[in-house]
């Protein structure tokens, strides 16, 4: 098993046998972020170059984990990578490998990280990947609309409201309408973009690090804009994932909408478009008969958003970031001390990652100091962030 | 009954007398749109207004239906309106006090507005006054929490991950969080603004209006920033409730969150806070006993605006926007001509609501050249927003 | 307890003295509970009636108190009642009402009864009656149906499925299957009845009371079937209310759909129905023109029903029975006791409404032992319950 | 290109190449229907063994197709299956192998049945079984806490209500309320036995078949209880499928609270339970910490569950079994004459998959009396079918 400097094991499968099964029903999530590896071993590389540039780790280490983390990225790419569903999900499959390619030091990828600020910033970088791709189809789109109305301005087709009578309308002028309704879906992935480029990375498991980070360094790298400002909201912020959910929910509207009124006026009623053979699907018992069925897959596909973005608001709802808050005030308890008054043996079996760089932490109010990092918790840290929350008035 | 000037009835009860029951049930809306009673008449005085400006009515009209209008709202915020539920909604009640008060002259305050533009131009008025008075109370709570978090930079609680232990945190800290997302909640609802700050207003039922209206003048009355571009998107659109539905609901996870939290800091096992007196409930039972319930309610509250968001994308998922046009298709057929050759007779008969003024309009192109107002069909109008569509890239 | 650099409490709140406000509003349900006074009333009726039956109370006090609650049903009734908003609900209001009419002795309308299973009884009583009363409905519904097929048996219409050809069938056909869809929508809420048919009154706050009372007397009287079995499960059961508002989402799925099919073949297009002129409106503007306008909300409502569905599921799955574990455990430890160890002035502390009629139970078993109403926590009772459960493997 | 008996191709690739791509992005369902390959060889054989005994193909056939489905079922289960991602679905590729392996004849196994009541069977097989194993499941469980709790008699723990104080309760009692939930759980999913015992096989499209089929020879077979009543109905018909997902989400709500429950109870605030370590997860860093995942992944699943639930309800919503209305309608009109004067081979060019042997059906009542397949639209079973409801009453 792998150790630390301060000699302690650094990962290890956090499932004990006994419980191996049922949890792997349960709990297991690799099928699902297995997509994420790109992601991880990117955000991996760019962190330990970041500790060798701030002198926390050697030239040497940083570059047998950058190999190491380049041959596991060629392996999954050739899909050579052996995958072992025991190991819960992608992060420590890769962890594994690379503890058995380059040995012990491969836990030094965990310095001044944490597995939540780990996961955060792989799922945001892929996020932001998939958001912007949606940005790039929505002008494509809008492109492709005001093309096609301008040959169609003059064309004149029955508009409809829901309870009055038909006017005759300029065909342009309905498809300029689908302009503006994929402009306001433009805008709101747009705007998901604040969100997605703020870097979580550097937040540690909750209150920033003692390390001599520099969150700049990894920002500027992975191409996100700022670090985000408080490390306790960054690591139990998940507004940016029901906000792209709920962009793809109005965005689904609009498609539906369009798909089910270009079905009806591809209908042989009512024959007012002739839908191009690329989106219609004939046979061979029937090749006279052309269904629009992608049309209407499009349609269907509305409810499984919607879906989504109502499981997503439902786990939010029930997430208890507080619930073990118990443990510590009853450790305190036991042993008759306030908080504050806790020993650094005592916060130590509390707090098992304190590394001997911080020996000299020997109360609370040292150790919050100690929290120095961007975002982190440390007193100094705390009141630049309210003068600038002042001063932003934002 | 009243008659416009082109000698046809302006208002009627939609509602045939046998119906009356069913319909009431199912489809009366009076209890909820009753609000709207103050933006429907300040949207109708700068209607007419507009009007007279532009010289489609006289002085003498425009100053009876502001006179009658001031009337009715002095009714209504004196408790002395009676409404009538057979009239469906707020803004029947209100057209048919104006007919017994100032009589037929009434019927021109639909004078080149449709019941459709009239309706989303009062809930538009209605959502955006809802929506500033959400951001001004998420400004006073933000700058609470910021001068709450400055007396309490070296105050030291344990902070708490999900599965990892405690850590000593400044409880500045931990209130600094929610500073950042309640302004993640203020920037939704700030953006939210830019659809409410547009005027549905002039759009009409479907095409915008040959008469030549000033929507840019309505726009600067009701202090919205600019009218719609569309007029087929802008009586379709509801983009602005589900944006403004599914900011209520990202807030509502926040909110619930720290009301949880303070739930269980006050409880006798944590007691990390005390909540003032003011927001919990005692009874003369058990005086000492003292439960937050606000706090309990405002977790609760959190499933109702789930649930009003997904009702209203169950909705509009729903809404057939093309359902009628079977009805000129059809008519044409029956009658063996294309569109663009149906006579005015034919029109007419089709679309009751053409007026005196655009008996000119002999063909469909005309008609459609006609609806120049901004926003509406007229190639010209198309033309142009193509140009600045293209401009713009947006 | 943590304090402040100023030695004050961390955490105040900025909610001002005048919190009945903020509580009101967000907190108050009286608007939506009035409508339970019926049940509220007859079920503290039968409640009094069986406390005198088991001389609990006498038969004065029984009296007056019904005297005064028929007096108040006559208030309601006659709309002479005056609410008092800062009631919070509809049972305080009554109450609050009892108390000035008959003075001090009203208080005994809780003995042996408290304000959570009063509260679940009425709301059982009143959604047993919506739920029968919408069987009755689908009932009529599902005869009319049969009628109309019987003499449509020979006529023909086109029949279609997704992606196929259609087909010719019989109209008795295509109107039996909604006879199949409503009849499962029917079993559906003959089902709810199962659980709406378990009386809960009787159950106390949660462990049922040591009170001699007869919860098969107030189940007869009160047309229930069985008293609920657990007071632990009956005191937090929700499903009969998800239940009834699942059965509503399914059985307005098939609603929306037939009022689909029927606003489609009724237009112009299809013309393969004509609607009576009971369910489409017209306009003296266009007489000619009838809008099935009340099927259109038929429609519409299904997502409104969706939504309070989600809504319930969002509550259920927040709800905390559970958060005040803290007290009692805390009181304990502070007490250096064991739970069982708790004298009676201890645990008179912690539980205000044990009265002189238990001072015989000096320790918690007795307590327990106490609470042999049926359904109740008591010993006997449990392994009686566990018996018949084993009996049942139900 | 295969033909059936009557000469006409039997199967093809509904799918166009030019669309291929787009259509397979978002049309195909192999990745998850494979998992029905089990039941669709069942169903297939069941079908074509009633198709010999109706003496409507030969023995030789017969056995050809069943020694071909069993070869491919070997196949798959053995992992020597090729899936073809261009053929969409499960249903396709065990199609084109079968013709593949035993040539034109695996046609067959379309004659009398379609694509919808094939689909609809698999899947009610499939679900019918996921929803036994359920039932099984929630057996064990219940007697396992009957078991736990005959033993917990005596044991007293706190019980709290959400606003009151707390009472002393037994273990067994606050257990045994667990035993009613699940209960009612196990009672919504052996209802909706009920519909998932009802066997769609022979409803063939939409009305039934004119081939003399045996339905009640199947339902035996494949263990159902009853054929389908309603060729229309069964076709549409997925209320089994929102049944399904309500009973698992209503339960997951009482699981949910459970592991909640015991995640607090567990906690060293709280220790009024100790967890197995079967349901705990420790770490090599931390062994002394034994985390609750597993119970915390029960809670996180209820989201996903709902979200699946609110999916499908969404989806139903919008179904339009209507849209193709308008083919025969056009065609009729187009020919003007009245769709019962429609001659044999204009019908034919409506209906293809019309056989030689209905080549007697002259006009559209003959095909439809020929429909007298169990369910079918023929008139004779309409009348029966009347009969038949008005006697149950049901």
């Amino acid at each position: 098993m792998s150790k630390n400097k301060n000699n302690q094991p650094i990962w290890s499968t956090r499932i004990k046998k006994d419980s191996t099964n049922l949890y792997k029903k349960i709990g297991g999530s690799l099928s699902i972020d297995k997509r994420l590896f790109n992601e991880d071993i990117e955000a991996s590389i760019v962190h330990v170059e970041m500790l060798f540039k701030q002198k926390i780790i050697s030239f040497k280490i940083k570059n047998k984990i950058v190999w190491g983390l380049n041959r596991i990225k060629n392996e999954i790419v050739k899909k050579k990578f052996v995958y072992d569903e025991k190991l819960e999900d992608i992060h420590m499959n890769i962890e594994k490998r690379l503890f058995d390619i380059i040995g012990e030091e491969a836990g030094y990828i965990h310095t001044a990280r944490s597995r939540n600020d780990q996961v955060i910033t792989d799922f945001k970088i892929w996020l932001r990947k998939a958001n912007n791709e949606i940005i790039k189809n929505l002008d494509m789109t809008i492109n492709n609309i005001i093309k096609k109305a301008n040959k169609n301005v003059e064309t004149i087709m029955p508009g409809f409201t829901h309870l009055k009578n038909a006017q005759a309308v300029s065909f342009a002028h309905y498809l300029l309408a689908y302009v503006e309704m994929f402009t306001r879906d433009k805008k709101r992935f747009n705007s998901n973009l604040d969100s997605l480029n703020e870097n979580p990375l550097g937040v540690a498991a909750l209150t920033g690090t003692s390390f001599k980070i520099d969150r700049f360094y990894t920002t500027k790298k992975l191409k996100f804009k700022n670090p985000t400002k408080n490390s306790i909201d960054t690591v139990s912020d998940r507004d940016f994932v029901i906000d792209f959910l709920y962009s793809c929910s109005a965005c689904a509207i609009h498609i539906s909408r369009i798909a089910e009124e270009f079905i009806i006026w591809n209908s042989d009623a009512f024959k007012l478009i002739s839908l191009n053979d690329k989106i219609v699907t004939g046979s061979s018992i029937m090749p006279q008969k052309k269904n629009p069925d992608p049309l209407e897959y499009l349609r269907g596909k509305t409810g499984i958003i919607f879906g989504n973005l109502f499981s997503m608001l439902t786990i939010l709802k029930g997430l208890p970031a507080y619930l073990q808050t118990a443990k510590i005030v009853n450790f305190a308890e036991k042993n008759k001390k306030k908080l504050s008054e806790l020993s650094i043996e005592e916060i130590n079996r509390i707090e098992k990652k304190l590394t001997n760089d911080v020996l000299k932490v020997f109360d609370l109010k040292n150790s919050i100091r100690s929290k120095s990092s961007y975002g982190g918790t440390s007193f100094e840290n705390i009141k630049k962030m309210i003068i600038s929350y002042k001063k932003n008035k934002k």
